[in-house]
Formats: structure tokens, C-alpha cells, sequence
């Protein structure tokens, strides 16, 4: 470990919380160096929906490589992105009505919303993006900006620009109407609210402390969007790839966004990749406008399009993610309701849950306790007062049950510390 | 090739040129679907150093994969990782001299520069960055800002701002005395140029065309910098790992930047993988203030140290690079003395080549010629006036023959061809 | 006319609906070049609340000029200047306990905002300025980035950043909470919001259609910027000097902004001139860091300061404006009466009323017909939906009778002919 | 004085150089309140270009003053608006085959320049503005964000954008060819340098040390402009209104800018006034796109066009600036030619003259000196190493010789005192 504090940057984090060298990973387990086990319930932060090293996944992974196919192709035409684009329009855009073109803005899902915010300001000649409180959407300039966390904007060093923030469902006092606030502004010629390109959006925020949008929340965005012709950015870089059951999380709501970003489980294993889909018509990109080195990697494709195949081909994986979300929630509330004093209460969709705390430090006490017990677990919110589940969505009954037990222990350990002191 | 019309974004560019599909890849040779090769001068724009598919590296990730060794892990701590540390610290920096911190802020070499701009600013207070006429950072609005070409800085759709450009070396009358300008600026408190954070710049410009900075111009960029506490911020994304010879490619000029990014050619299997380095004393990060899903991608970890054992562990690559771009440089030399009237001239360092000609559309049509021919060669310049060669520093001196051959009579070709019309 | 139309820009705006030369003024009224009289109800949008050319303030002034007093003095020292800084100590700020200094950033309102702006970021070292929805604030880049107007926003041809708009008082529905939207926002360190330098704010928005801020608003406004280390900065170039009743438009809500910009009337007889005031303690200017060449431009100062000993020694001024006031309320409420249909209702505070109308179009038709029977008069608000009603404060019972009777019959005639179209 | 000091903001700056009280001022001379004499070499920074309190302006003035005309009327038509604008037209315009429209943007300075910028950008759709070394413009954000002064633009409090610097002339090293830099940039796509919309350009600048352009720079400027579709704004507010002879400082040069701003002693009696001027085919301003309140201040076009009308209706009043120009410059060569240690050597056109120091302080010192021995003298330049004399224009030879003798005395006091220390 000393290792690492000598040679990494103070600005690495998870390793805070979890002190040990990871070395193997199968299914919901990670594996330190020593061999000691670690039910995970943090998935890469969404990008291990189906679990670690997937068998399957993995002998096309090294059959490709084994094989000597192209590795890395730039956006040059390669063998693999076909049948990627072929499995994706076949398996997710056609069955779902969705006439989207795909863009492969580059390896990171940052890459994947600073594509989305040119594109939009490139299609309406406009500059504001009208983001939400506690959104998060990555750590570059652009992408930054439409970010809400105080503490990593700071770290932009300029200011960040061309952004309205408004109010996340459910943020304000519960009484507010909703976008009774957005709407004024834009009715209103002197409100100071220049004509926005694009409102980007996560349907659940999962940093921001898996704030849940209600169906209905969404489908009045939509419409809002569409009366003022204002382009709407579905991020689902988290909250996509079937987290919250259906392959996107906007599909509940019955809305189809204009731009949508995609990345962390697209490749199934862990790898690399992200896509920024649109609506044919808007596809007004220049060739080359927007490009980036590691945007055609090979065998993210291979294994997204098995990953499609296996997952995707029919409903029952969501309709299984849907039950498995329902099971963790119901367990949730038993733990919530074991602890009235704290404020304690359940959030989230499908296997996107959080257990928010209103006592301060609880949710990091609970995460540390359930590492002891072997559990791996984020927390999010500004004040980080949420604990955030993102087991691997192909964890079974079992492991979950499992994980929740643990929570349960960890709770009431966190509390009963809390109460001593 | 009509799944990519009908489903791929029109950004694509690559494939414009070379419009086949490719299916393999070993060495210096990529194939099409039909089994045709063509020798690689490209490279993965430099992200291909050591060739495609390098046996031994190819060996090493697959028993990594294949052992079901954790693939991603965030910033959490791993073996892959440490190994990686340490093998980076004990071939690379400790022999030269080099006291870094390592960050791994995300996959992609936007990525890196976002996070030295942050920082950069972070430690000095500064907003203004100094750019260089035709750099090229990448494609998210941080490092677009710094990057020159106008058809990319369009692509914003907002004001790309903080930023104040000066000429690259070379890049006025070949008169005006390096740094006048910027020297004066600095030394005038009337001039208007707020006091920057930074310097950033590549010492050879790949995408600009091939610009070559001489070791006193850098020496001299150095030490303006010292002089008036700009940090100085070497990109070697393309141009570094080799590419000019030594590892990185500001060690012929006996230059310390103060914060040095990486990417592309790290991993030396064409993976996803990015570092910023910088002085310890530099290293005022708090914890995750910048972050990014796929900042942990261990397999690229993995090759990444076994090339670093393979390649650098002493200075026979170095050398083996420097004389095979003395033979690139020669025949170039040769190629350009066989077409005066089209102001051909040879430039670049290393394996890192230009032929630049002043007669427009040359370059495109020789790089067109050549790949009639079977080879890949890219063409970049403001006015893609310079066909490009990055050749694998893999390539054994036939294949560079081959492929300056071919260039030979592309270009032939090219020139009659200009002539008749 | 046709001089005008050759050789002034199109940019002129009130000349379109006053066809007419004016020539003279004198008190209430002004004349055209024919000697025709119009009752003045715009009093130079808030400049001439003393009237025009009034006789004492003309002799002041011509006395000055006929002594060969110095015109033009920057920000050298001048009899003139200390008259009037002592006079505005004695008679404005001592007796309100005022611990204000005094800058002269130019002639203009917009040079007065200009600075308040500057200051408030460099004491505070942040950037953004929390403005309202419908606020006014002049037209130069600084002040027109706080300005809501978006045809004006629009004349910047750049982005207005560094500034998150609020609701004003009464904005929204009437039933969300004062500041909900605010005071959550910056609780919210996952907000989005960067801790803003400071809030400016007009009491009644003049431009903005005679939005009336409650003194309650205004206390909470206070309370929270004390409470999160906001500057506030309350604009009264138009409303203050007396417009409301008191000095300053705030005095009624008890609070004392950090940052007090004034303008318009300040001088008493429509010369140009502003102040910026702020709290002793925020004095942090440099020498000539801001500066300006009309900031010394004496014969207003002494028209200012005979304006503050004859108006403004007692109480008697403010409280013969706050009868008047309420005349003009009370007569503009049975307008309202008589015309249900149109939606009029009466806004506004001491002599700043404005008789707004929901029927589109209706208060640009009862200004027009009430400048065909001799009175003159501004619409404001987003769509021009108010008409606005300023007053010398110095009109007589009778003028201000007479120009309410003109509205009256104007607006019947501009109802029935709405009615008729 | 303590007054000042209890009252007046810390920003306060020419009160600092001259800790006395000013009273009267008549032609050359302005007055303390004891009655000492100070001969103005300083001239209202150029806004006195007349002299102080001209009689026959004066007349002119309190005659309209006691006539009870019409002093304030915003962008309302009046009749002494009309007759200036006659007058402009006859006496400036025509003769000088001028087209241009007249915009009054405000009462100051920087109210033009603001106003010139916007129309730039909103004419070309462009936002980039490039402006020059030492170039100064005003204070308001827009204005700040093209002037040089880093003290000034430090006290803007963001970061000021849109904005391009190129070296003046002379700037270098005597040896860089003119435009090599800003013709390189514009011609190169990978430049950096966005698509300007304008340049803004002082012929001589005033407060950045009386650097004067050549008119075969001037030539070359306005040549690249048209070549690359860029705006020209000359910022004529300090030396137009025949500061350098004729009445357009750019007259000499032969060239027409796009956009002129006036300012300073446009309305010949240090009263506040301004104008931005453009091409007919330029004015596509929307009517109250950009306005303001103190834009119709009579009082000032009165003896705007009266001055016209005195010392503009033919050539003699220019020829006799020239005349007096020489004769200032014959002087201050004599004086610099009696120190050569320090690096003295002579700045300037017409009657705006510099005697620039390179020993460190010595104008500071020079300046201090005259006012001890009675004269008004600014210093100016980025470290003040400038004297700047700018006599008004109707000072006489008996005037002129007198300031340049006690100059040349306390240049000599100066340097004995410096060599002494």
C-alpha cells in the first residue's frame, strides 16, 4: 500500500474507504490479494451490471484477442463495430421504436456528454444548457459545468459556463408545481433566461443521492421541451444499460429523448466504451467535428454485443432486475423503519436503491461497517448521506439477501455507535 | 459498409479515407474483411507503438483475463495497478531522474489534459493558459479550448475562453526571435495578458503537421516559464512513449515540465489508458475532486507494465527508434528532392515524420495513392498538407522500406497526376 | 424629423412614440419646438424628480457657470465635490445612520452598477452575482449580464455569464415560499450554485413592469444574504432620491445594503451623474482601479447638494410624494375598476405606479392616446403590458389630477377601440 | 481635505498627484480655492481640448440654461439634438465624405466603446474582438475586457473574454514585420485565433504612454481588416476632437473605420457626452436595443455644436494645433537631448506629446516637480514612465512655452534629485 502513497495522486478516493489491494473478481465478488471475499454492491458505480468477468462475456473477450482481431481502429470501419451497430439497432433501438443514429464519441462517458452538448448547441445555434440540481455528468469542462457537486466544480479553476440549474424533481418543499419555476422563465421575455439548446437530464441521480424522477416528472420535461423547442439529453450513463429493468431507465415514461448517452455497462465487462445516440434528424455532426483516440476500442464492441444478445434479446432479464429491485427495496424499509430516529428512508428504481439518512455521518458509518462484514458499498448525496446499491443486476436472490443482511447488521452497528458517542 | 451509413453518426472520418472494413491486426499489417493487409504507418494515430497484438503482451493479458484478475476497479487499490506503479517508477522515472506523482484521471488523453489544466489552474490561481498555434489537446471543452484547429473549435458551440495562443517554434518569418512576443507580454504590465497558469505544449505537433520544436526552443520555453512561475505542461500523448526515440520526447532537450500527460501508446496494446503526471510538490488534489468510471481499467494496466519490462528496461529501443527515423528521414529527404516544384519538405523527429507539401491536395491524394497501394498513411495540417507517418517503432527496416516505397510512388503518381489535370 | 431619421441610428427608441420636438420644460411640463405643453409623467424615466429646470437649481447652477467654477475636474479634489459630500453626510447619511463612503464611478447608472459589481467580487474574491427575473441594470456588459430583458440581453452578441437569476418577489404563483428556491440552493452544496459574490436588487422594478418588492421580501432578502456572506447590493437608481417616499427606496424595510448604487435624479436637474456607496468596511478599492472621465463633473455635484438641503433637510418631501402616491393610486384603482375585462390592476409604491394591464397591447394604446391629449407616458414590463407612471415628485395636486383624468379618457377610448377591432 | 478622506472612496487617484483643492478654471488655468494658478498641460485628460469655460460656449450654455430649454430628453427628439446633429453632418461629415450614422450611446467614454462592440458583434455574428497592446477603452466589463492595464483588469473580478491581442506598433523589436503575427493567425485554420469579429485601435494611446501609430501602419491595419471581413473601430475618444490636428486622429492615415467613438471633448466644455459613428449600411440596431439614460443631455449638444461651429468650420485650427504640436515636440527634444542617462527620448502626434523615461520613477518625479512650480502634468505609460502632455489645443505659444520650461526645470530638478539618492 505504500506503494501507492508514494506514487498516486492525493486525488484517489475509493481506496480511501477500502483499504486493501484487490486482485480477482467473479460474478458479485471481488477477491483482495489475500483471497478474502467481497460481496459487491457498488458494481464499478454501474459499469459491472452483470457481475465481474462474466464466463460467457469473457471467452468471446479472449477468443477475440486469442483470434488476433483488431484491437484498436480509430473510427475506421472495423468488422466488430458492424456487428455491434447491427446487434444494437436489431436488439435495443428497433424493438423500441427508436430511429436513433450512434456516435462513438470515445471511451469515457465524459466523451459521451461533451459530444451530446456540442451536438445540441450545434443543432439550435443556441449556448445554455439547462441542467438540474445534483446532477452529475463528468469531470470535463463541458460536462463539469452541468454538474452540480460544489467541491468538483471548485476544482475547474475557471468558471463554468452557459448552464441554468433548475430544480430536480421532488427538490424543492413538495408543494411547488412542477417546473413552475422553468416554465415562468421561459414564458417570460424578461426573465434573464436565455433561449436554452438542450435540457440533459438523469432520470435517477445517482450521485446526487439516487434522487428518483417520477414517470410523470419526466413526461411534463418532455413535453416542456417540445413546447419550447428545446432539445432534451437523456444522460443514462448510470441509470441506463437496464438498471433500473428496462434498457433505458427513460422507457417507463414512455418518452424518447432526442439525445441519449450511454457508457460504464454498455460493454458488459467493464471496458471502456461509450455511445451518444440521437434522433436521425439530428445528426448535423461535420466529419471529424468531434473525435478522440480510443473511440473505436475493438473489444468493448465484442463483448457489448454479446452482452446484448444474452441480456437483451427478450424481457426477462428486466422483468428480473424489476423483481430483484422490488426484493431490495422491501428490505430496505425494514431497515429504514428499525430506525425512525434517523430519518431514514428508501429511494430509488428498479436495482438503483438508496437508504438516505438525515443523521449526519450515518450512511459513512454504515458503508465502513459493511466493509468489515465484507460488503462493498458507495455512498452519494451532497453530504454523502445516502447509501447507494448498485449490486451487479445478475446478483442472485441469495447474494442479495446476503448484502441486505449485512446493511442490516451494519445499521444497526452505525447506530448504536452514533448513540454511544 | 451500409450498416455504418445507415446506423454510424457522419462524424465518422477515418473511414472516408479507407473505406474497408477491418478485421485483423498483427504487428505492423492491419486486414481487411477479405483478408487484404496493409502496412500500418498510422498506428492508432501513435496509440500503436509496439504494433498490433504484440504476442507477448497479448499472452500476458490474456492469462490476466483468463485468471479472472479484477478488470475494473475504479480508483480502488489493485495489484494490477501496483505493479504497474512501480514498474512505471523503477524504468521510468527513477532513471531519469524523475520525482512524479502519478494520476490516472479516466481512459482517454482528454482526460489527462482536463486534469493537468485543473490542476495547473488549482495550484497557481491562475485562469490563463498559453496555447500554441496548431496544437492539438483533444475534444472536450478544457482541452478544445487550448487546441488550435478552427473546424474543431467550432464544434463547441460556446466561446472556448481562458486561453491566449503564441507561435509555435518556427512558426513566423524564421526571423522573429523565439518568445519576443510572449516575453513581451509578460514583461509589460500594459500588454493584456492576465498572468497565466500554464504553458502546454506538444514538442512535436502531430495533428498540427508534423512541427517540430527544436531542444533550445523548448529549453528556452522552460526557462521563461521558470522565470515567471508558469507551470509548463508537456503533452506527450502522441509523441511520447517513444515515438521520438526516447521515452518521453522532451528528453532530448534536458527539459523537467512540470505536469506531463500520456496516453495512447501507455498500455502498448492500443487499450484505453491515460496518466498525468507532476512534480510531488504539484500534488495538491484533495481526494476525488477529479474522477471518472474508467480511470481503474486494470488489462491496461497489465500490458502497460509488461511493455515498459520489455521496451525500456534500457536504451536499445531508444536507439533502434532514432535509426530508423534517421532511414524514414533519408528516403523522405530523397522522395521530396524528386518533386522540387511542389515544395515538398521533410519534418519531424524520431518516427514521428512529415513530408509537407506546399501544393495543395497533394498530401491527400498521395495518401490515397498509397493506400491504392496498401498502406495507411493519415494526412494532418491545417490544410492536411502533410502526409503523416507514425509507423509502429515495431516495424523492422524491410517493412519501413516497403512503406516508403510505396509513399515513393504515391507520390509519383500524385504529381503526374496534379499536372495532367 | 428628417434630420433624425438621415443621421441618428435606428437605435432610437422613445422618439417613435413622441413624433414631436421637444424645445422647453420647465416644472410638469415640457414643450415642443410649436410651443405646444405636455403634462411629463416619465420625468426622464426617473431623472427629473424635482422637475424640469427648476428656477432655484437653475440659479445655482448658472451662478457656478457664470463664476468660471471648474466644469471638469476627474477625480481631482474640488470645492464642489467636498459641498456635496458634506451635504449628502449631513443630510442623507448621518440622520440614517448611514456609514456609508462614496465612490464617483462616471456619469452613468450603468458605471455605478459597473463598480458596485466589481467591488463585490473582489471582496468577496467570487464571482457570481445573484440578480431577479425582470431586473434592469443598464446596458454596458457587466450591468447587462444582471439585466433579465432578453431583446437587450441580446444586443451583447456575447454570453452574459457570472450570474444566477432569482425570482423577485411575487414572482411565481403567490403561494411558493419567499427564497424557497434560493435559500435551498445554497444549503445545497450538490446545488450547482457557486457561492455567489452577491445579490442586487432593485425595490421596485422600473423597467421590469413596477414590480413591488414587500418590505417583508426585502427583510428575508437581507437576512439570508447575512446569513450565507452575500453582498447586498440594492440598486435605486430610479427609485431611489425619494421616488418611493423616503431617500432611499429601502428605508422603508429597514435594511441596510452593503452596496448602494444611485443615479438619475442624484443631481436634481437631469445632469449626468452617479454614486456608488457601500459600507465603510468594504472600501478595499486600489488608487484608480476603476476610473472614469466624466466622474468629476462638478456642476452636478452642486446641483446635487442644493437639491438634498431644499428638498431633503425634513421629513416634509417624502411625506407630501407618499400622498401624492397614494392619490395616484387611488385614482389609478377606479381606472382599474372600470375595465375589468382587461385584467388592470395597480402596482407600485409612492410616486412609482404603473396600471397594468393582462389584455395584450392595451397599455402601448392608452400611452398613445394619452400622448394625443398632451400627457406623456412610458409602458414597461416583458411585453410592454404596464403603463408606468413617474411623476415629477414636485407635480401639483392638480397636474397629477389632470394627467390621471387624460388616463382615464385614455383608456376608454383605447378600451372601446380594442373592443371595436 | 479630510473631508475627502472621510467620504470618498480609497479608489480615488489624480487627487493623490495633486493634494489641493480646485475651485475656478478659466482657458489654460485652473484655480485652488486660495487663488494659485496651475497651468493645465493635462487638460481634463483630453475632455478640455478647448480650454476651460470658453466664453463664448459659456454664453451659449447659460443662455440655453436660462431659456429653460430642454436639459434632459433621453432619445426623445429635440430641437438642440437636431441642430447638432445638422451641424456634425455640415461641419465634419460631409466635408470629410463621411456616411456615417450617429448613435449617442451615453454620456461616457465607455458607454461608445460598449456600444461600438456590441454592433460589431451583432453586424459579423462573431463575438472575438481584437484589440492592442497598452490599449485602453473604459472600465465597464466590455470595454475593461479590451484594455490592457492588468491593475484595472485585475479589478474586474472574472475573467474577461472574446477578446484577442496583437502588438501595436512599434510593440516588438523594431525588426518583426507589421501584422506577421495577426496575418499569420488569420490566415492559418489551425491557428486558434476565432474568426474576429472587429478591431478596436487607438491611433495613439494615450494612457498606454502616447505610443503613437504610423499612418502606414494605420493603412496596413485597415487594409487586413477589409481583406479578412474584420470591423475597424477606431476609439477616437482621447485623440479626436483634433487632439493630433485634424478632427478624426485617422484622418492623416487616410483611412475610414467601420465604427468611431467619440467622447471626452465632443462637447467642447467638459460636459458628459459621447457618440459611437458607422457606416450607414452598418446601423442594424433595433430600436431600444441599446440604451440609457443620460444619452440626450442637451446642455452638451449646445456647446457640442457651437464648438463645431467656432473651430471646425475650416482648417486654421487644425493647422495651428499641428504648428503648436512641433513646437511642443522641438522642446521636449531640447529637454530629453539634455539627459540622455535616462533614456529620454519623444512620443507623439499633433498636441498629444510624451516624454517617456526609461530610469525607473524619473516621470513620476518630473510630474511631482512641475506641480510643484504650478503644472498640471500626467504620467502615464504601464509603469508610468511617461510624462504626457496634453495642453489644450488653444493654449497659447506664451502658454505652451512656459509649461515646457517649468517641464524642462523639473527634469532637471528630477534628475539631480535622482542622482543624488
Amino acid at each position: 500500500m505504500e506503494t501507492f502513497q508514494r506514487l498516486e495522486s492525493e486525488v484517489r478516493g475509493y481506496c480511501r474507504s477500502w483499504p486493501v489491494v484487490f486482485d480477482k473478481a467473479l460474478g458479485s465478488h471481488v477477491y483482495d490479494e489475500n483471497g478474502k471475499p467481497y460481496l459487491d454492491f457498488f458494481a464499478g458505480a454501474g459499469s459491472l451490471n452483470y457481475g465481474h468477468n462474466d464466463p460467457e462475456l469473457k471467452s468471446k473477450l479472449i477468443d477475440y484477442l486469442t483470434d488476433d482481431k483488431i484491437v484498436h481502429s480509430l473510427d475506421a470501419y472495423s468488422a466488430s463495430k458492424r456487428e455491434f451497430l447491427k446487434t444494437f439497432e436489431e436488439i435495443i433501438l428497433k424493438p423500441r421504436g427508436l430511429d436513433y443514429k450512434v456516435q462513438f464519441p470515445g471511451p469515457a462517458g465524459n466523451n459521451a456528454v461533451e459530444a451530446a452538448l456540442k451536438l445540441a448547441r450545434k443543432i439550435t445555434g443556441r449556448q445554455t444548457i439547462i441542467n438540474f440540481t445534483n446532477g452529475f455528468h463528468g469531470m470535463t469542462l463541458g460536462a463539469l459545468a452541468v454538474t452540480g457537486n460544489s467541491m468538483k466544480r471548485g476544482g475547474a479553476g475557471v468558471p463554468l459556463d452557459h448552464v441554468a440549474t433548475m430544480p430536480f424533481d421532488n427538490y424543492l418543499d413538495g408543494q411547488t408545481p412542477d417546473f413552475l419555476w422553468l416554465r415562468t422563465l421561459l414564458e417570460d421575455s424578461g426573465s434573464g433566461l436565455d433561449a436554452p439548446a438542450a435540457v440533459i437530464v438523469e432520470t435517477i441521480q445517482g450521485e446526487g443521492g439516487i434522487n428518483t424522477a417520477s414517470a410523470e416528472w419526466l413526461r411534463g420535461l418532455a413535453d416542456l421541451c417540445k413546447e419550447y423547442g428545446i432539445l432534451l439529453i437523456a444522460d443514462d450513463i448510470q441509470m441506463g444499460c437496464g438498471r433500473t429493468g428496462n434498457f433505458f431507465s427513460f422507457e417507463e415514461a414512455g418518452i424518447v429523448p432526442d439525445i441519449v448517452t450511454l457508457s460504464k455497462s454498455i460493454s458488459g465487462y467493464g471496458l471502456p466504451m461509450a455511445l451518444t445516440l440521437f434522433k436521425r434528424e439530428h445528426d448535423v455532426w461535420g466529419p471529424g467535428e468531434h473525435n478522440g483516440t480510443f473511440r473505436g476500442f475493438n473489444p468493448a464492441m465484442v463483448t457489448g454485443a454479446e452482452t446484448l444478445r444474452r441480456f437483451w434479446s427478450d424481457d426477462s432479464f428486466a422483468e428480473a432486475t424489476k423483481a430483484k429491485g422490488e426484493l431490495i427495496a422491501g428490505r430496505l424499509q425494514e431497515i429504514a423503519a428499525e430506525h425512525p430516529e434517523t430519518g431514514a428512508h428508501v429511494r430509488g428504481r428498479g436495482m438503483a436503491r438508496g437508504l438516505a439518512f438525515e443523521q449526519e455521518g450515518l450512511a459513512d458509518s454504515v458503508s465502513a461497517e459493511a466493509f468489515e462484514r465484507g460488503l462493498l458499498l458507495e455512498t452519494s448525496g451532497p453530504e454523502d448521506e445516502v447509501i447507494k446499491l448498485l449490486p451487479p443486476l445478475t446478483a442472485t436472490e441469495e447474494e442479495l439477501i446476503t448484502g441486505l443482511d449485512i446493511i442490516a447488521d451494519s445499521a444497526r452497528a452505525a447506530v448504536k455507535q452514533s448513540q454511544a458517542s
